[in-house]
């Protein structure tokens, strides 16, 4: 097999992402156009794409279909919808109070703290409104339920939201290990697996695939979060598009803070050999997926 | 046919879908408690209930099955748990900045603003994980598909969300009539005919039906929001549970404003009867859905 280009992959779905983005999200017009403007912008100011990437890839790794990216680009979309509404409500005032993001004003700064709010709950339920679009009349009803109920529970109370809560709570305190792998496992990694699972589901997996793709979105949601944490130390402002060193100055416990920058270095690596590991059974079609992974470690923004 | 008591059907009601709500609603322990707590709070604290109610009397117009009811309970839990949302959000500093909801201290007075917005999140979130629950068997998936596409519309950006902007854009600017009514329809208007569409398409309504119970369900939602805006005037902070004159401090658009007291109390008149204009070709079943309609225009609180 030649050598798997990651840069040219990642921007190839990225473009193919993004694309998808703009022919589903609603056009500012019409009545709500100062509501639709202020979702838009941060949808398309910027990103990695890096959720909305895993699932395609992990659909590849579990269907031969020729046209299974196509078949999950609205699920894609979705979880790239979810990301953005966790990245505006963050910075608000009430959260980090963070003015920078994706390189541009965060969307408050841009649209006020309100506007900013109601940006974030309009792509939340956009999310499932696109979800359980009759568009997408390829996959069967009971299988988008699946996809449905698998990502509201990660990106819920029990997840995504539940970790906002315990890192807006853990702010300015001193809190054990223990502690931290739960806020990051479910504020960033509980997204991050669903994004995995939904790929296979979507990708008609079986339930050996799909234990196998659970453990991967595990441990490449942790090489993630480390691999944050390592950058808001080591990167710049101007690169990361984010205001760098904010963990610190919020007073946030980070994995650097506890193990210092060198091991935590070795840490996203042991993450990301796991992740590698948890895809042992897949064939070649798993190629992109294990790129993702290591990719994350060498990432810079 | 006797009296139909309205009284008493709804009392009925409110305690079948506040055992329900209790029983599906996370417990208040583990890690996310403090959470779990604040969104507890708000959907427990009181309430009418009338979305859910709402959904439960139009599946009643539709279906047969004695148990059909019990089929709907989660439909209609999910719907108060995005009505509760839209209530805590709305009271928000950056919103109405409101200190009393339902009688009692708003949540983020209670339980500070991050916290209540991401009490909000969290129960929205919940709402499209009990819609998508695999626990609700006795629904066929393309069903709870469809309802679950009619909600996440309705709640949105061109729905509750979107209405909830343009409310905050005309604050203190002088708006014409259709600007009002397109706040309205939006605000409160959209998840009102959802709760109601719910319901039908739960209970298995046809095409012709399910048109009807959408003519009915934008006729209520006016007639509710036109009492609201009566009561905001009219009624006491304590009877209301929420602060009376509310809309006046906020020098916000309404219909008493516009018409005076007595003419918008014969447009919600009007309203009603348009409502039950829409429910001829329905029987008996109908009901208790006729008696929620004629319910709303009597209402103090």
């Amino acid at each position: 097999m030649s050598v798997f280009d990651i840069r040219y992959y990642l921007q190839e779905k990225k473009d193919k992402i993004e694309q998808a983005l703009a022919a589903m999200m609603m056009p500012a017009s019409g009545v709500f156009t100062a509501h639709i403007e202020a979702m838009r912008y941060s949808l398309f100011v910027g990103g990695k794409r890096i959720r909305p990437v895993l699932c395609l890839a992990a659909g590849n790794c579990v269907s031969s279909a020729p046209d299974i990216e196509e078949q999950l680009l609205f699920i894609a979309c979705a979880l790239e919808c979810i990301h953005t509404y966790s990245l505006i409500h963050d910075d608000l005032p009430a959260m980090d109070d963070d003015i920078l993001r994706r390189g541009h004003p965060a969307n408050h700064v841009k649209f006020g703290e309100a506007e900013a709010i109601l940006a974030g709950v309009g792509l939340l339920t956009f999310a499932f409104e696109l979800l359980s679009s009759p568009d997408n009349i390829n996959m069967d009803a009971a299988t988008r339920l699946r996809i449905i109920h698998t990502i509201a529970g990660a990106a819920g109370s029990q997840g995504m939201v539940g970790g906002q809560t315990l890192d807006m709570e853990s702010e300015g305190k001193t809190i054990k290990l223990e502690q931290l792998q739960t806020i990051h496992r479910n504020k960033t990694g509980a997204l991050i697996t669903a994004s995995v699972l939904a790929g296979g589901i979507g990708g008609g997996g079986c339930q050996d695939e799909l234990t196998a793709l659970h453990s991967f979105g595990d441990a490449v949601g942790l090489a993630f979060q480390i691999t944050d944490d390592l950058l808001d130390v080591t990167a710049t402002t101007d690169k990361l598009g984010k205001t760098a060193g904010s963990d610190a100055v919020h007073d946030k416990a980070t994995y650097p803070a506890y193990f210092g920058v060198e091991k935590t270095r070795k840490m996203a690596e042991e993450a990301v050999y796991t992740s590698l590991a948890a895809l042992k059974d897949f064939d070649g079609r798993a190629e992109p997926l294990r790129a993702v992974s290591r990719y994350i470690l060498n990432r810079t923004m």
